[in-house]
């Protein structure tokens, strides 16, 4: 085979190429810095659009269109004919040859960057991994929505109210800022809007149940923070389980390691990532499901030794970093990723001009959690916001950080809509569920398979 | 099984039950009539929301979103206690004990109305229902959308130039309003939006056909009119080939019954629907695949002695009413069903009250269809336009039927976005194709699957 075939297309120009992994935070903010810059940069996604996960919860909750946290990848670097996107997974690595590994074929890299971010840990739960569902992608969150919906629709048309009961309830697992934001725009969904559409169902059987195995809810942020957020949720009527952990869920029954068990016809399971690891690396590379890597985000090759890949590099969600003040590693937030995207940009520049890299600090620019409208939590450097004044920080900080004019300008609208309707204008049954293998879903099946 | 087990959970009233099967244009604008005087109304779908078909085209090319053309048809009739929908597709019926069959359960009714629409209509052709997209449903627009974008994600990673021309190029089947406006939607994404996002590939590969029958494009509207848009066709690049029909697709090559072979990567089938029949009937009630109805909507039951049901209805596109000018039925357009489904309104009520029903007549108010920016047709009772006029009565006249205040605001939005931008923003490959059945689409379906 000839290098001539092992290229995707992609041209050979004299400039160094850089193979990024992943269009997420990382990856995109490494990339604006890349291309201005004379490299040759390569971006490989398994999709062709960045997805802005924070606001996933929105749309799994009927409040945002999918498009509008969703931002084209070729559109984010247009116009550049040094940036090359390629909708490819990263199968392998060769670190040895240099060569990055597809489906499509193999590509030659002078540096690569693994930005994969992180994918759901079920901690080998075999039943939860079946049958609770996850919020990491789009894709995750429009079948959230459907199965919320659909679970409604059913319960419509259902006689036992025991079996009512179970089909409206929701258990969240993991009472990080996913958890909590999830917890509080299903109360919301519940109190305004399920109400009118459904109004010939009792509500009020409808349990929101969020589970912690810690002693608090949102135990990043301060204690504080943690009792008022706690506050807010049981305030809109979520029931809150802490110090629990959860051994199971068969699609109606979840149970707890205390023996204690919920009926929830919906579990979603928001407690714990790990780090997207692609093929090539020995376990001297990986420390926790990451790749470790040192301050200027090389993936060290021999630990003993602290010998580091020269030319190989990852951040994000996928790479641990130690750093004063953080034990265990740096925290898995878009901040972090964006940082250290940026930075490597820099450092990139330097070692190709054979400079020395210039280590990485994460600046803490502060932690933020929206509970509902109105509500929200935030642990600024300086200061600690609630209510509206936390609300509306969370809401510039979400618009500002949003790829594209464009996805700010509709979310920015439909939140000024939502928040004056108290309605959610999103809520089509568009995907045929998964977990839900009854009478509706199948009709549905079958409506989407025929004409 | 007692009466008690077969209603869905619908409320027993004094009021007659109006069953509705279908929340199209007709379905609606019956409901809302119907609820304003002495009925209890119950509406079936197997969606759960109103598509606005009329603007799926310009979903499947990354114009609007999927969310901004459905309606909710819970929201659509809110707030009023006399109407039930419940997301059930209609089974089949039984005329005698006026009872209709869902997965769910029976249903009594004291008038049923039948406006199931059209689905596509292959005419048996094997090869090209299994590889064709249609284009009715909001799924079959994002389906639609994903190939698309698909293709041409795979088409810069293949070597071979022969096979990458086949990638990017499209054939559209069926010179009506929806064939047209997918030609013109798709040369302007060519034109406008492709080059941007695939600059290495060469557009003027792309070849877009449009394959009719008859001997002119939108052959329902004025010979002036065709001529007109065939030339705005012609001068946007689309290849016009009439008095063909389309023999089969293996999903490469479209064979025509001339024997030409057109080589395409996508086939859309606009060239023909039929109507959606349910179970329950005799061959007497049906005419060419719809229900022969009389001038007050009621299905024929005894066709020889014109002898009609006094409490079936059916309407829209799954109704073949004969009008004075219209000896072939009138035609399947919008207009038709919301008409149709105001008056029967009337009519049921007059019925209720034991008035006799006042027969129904069509006002033609026009023929619309839209080739590009400032590109329309407009076949208006007194008049032609074309142009900028043209396109300027298509939007009103779009906006004005859109359902809810939201989508219009929404799909106004999105319009005035993309004229001054040239941009189309939803190009999210979300779904994975079913007619794609190669690597890219295996590594979608996997990642779909996996965390």
């Amino acid at each position: 085979m000839t290098r001539e075939q092992l290229d995707l297309n992609i041209p050979k120009t004299d400039l160094p190429r850089v193979v990024i992994a992943g269009g997420g935070f990382g990856g995109i903010n490494l990339a604006r810095k890349l291309v201005k810059n004379r490299f040759q940069v390569v971006m490989l996604d398994r999709y062709n659009y960045h997805t802005f996960q924070p606001l996933l919860y929105q749309v799994a909750t009927a409040g945002l269109e999918p498009d509008s946290v969703a931002g084209p990848l070729r559109k984010v670097l247009q116009n550049n004919d040094r940036f090359h996107f390629r909708m490819l997974k990263l199968l392998e690595v060769d670190p040895e040859k240099q060569l990055v590994k597809t489906v499509a074929g193999n590509l030659h890299f002078d540096y690569l960057v693994i930005a994969t971010g992180a994918k759901i840990n079920y901690f080998n739960i075999e039943s939860i991994e079946q049958n609770a569902f996850p919020l990491k992608q789009i894709t995750h969150a429009l079948d959230l929505r459907s199965h919320l919906f659909q679970q409604f629709e059913e319960a419509l048309i259902t006689r036992d109210p025991q079996k009512q009961k179970e089909m409206m309830s929701v258990t969240v697992v993991g009472a990080g800022p996913t958890g909590v934001e999830l917890c509080g725009a299903l109360a919301e969904l519940r109190n305004h809007v399920l109400q009118k559409d459904y109004p010939t169902l009792d509500l009020q059987q409808m349990d929101i149940t969020l589970i912690e195995g810690v002693d608090r809810v949102l135990p990043g942020m301060s204690e504080k923070t943690s009792e008022k957020t706690r506050t807010y949720l049981e305030n809109m009527g979520v029931t809150i389980r802490l110090k629990r952990m959860t051994k199971g869920y068969d699609g109606e029954t979840v149970t707890l390691d205390t023996g204690e068990q919920i009926r929830a016809g919906t579990l979603i399971w928001a407690a714990g990532v790990q780090g997207n690891l692609v093929k090539g690396f020995s376990e001297n590379s990986i420390h926790k499901g990451q790749y470790l890597v040192n301050r200027m985000n090389q993936v060290i090759k021999k630990k003993e030794e602290e010998i580091h890949y020269q030319h190989i590099f990852a951040l994000g969600d996928v790479a641990w970093m130690e750093q004063e003040g953080y034990p265990a590693g740096l925290p898995g937030v878009a901040q972090v990723a964006i940082q250290q995207g940026k930075h490597l940009g820099k450092n990139l520049s330097f070692i190709a001009r054979e400079k020395g890299p210039v280590p990485f600090t994460y600046k803490n620019k502060g932690v933020l959690a929206t509970v509902g409208r109105n509500k929200a939590v935030a642990d600024l450097p300086r200061m600690r916001l609630a209510g509206f004044a936390g609300w509306f920080v969370w809401m510039l900080v979400h618009l500002l950080f949003l790829v594209g004019f464009r996805s700010k300008a509709v979310v920015f609208a439909n939140w000024i809509w939502n928040y004056f309707t108290f309605d959610r204008g999103i809520r089509l049954i568009l995907r045929p569920s998964s977990k839900n293998k009854n009478l509706i879903s199948e009709e549905i099946t079958e409506a989407m398979q025929a004409g």
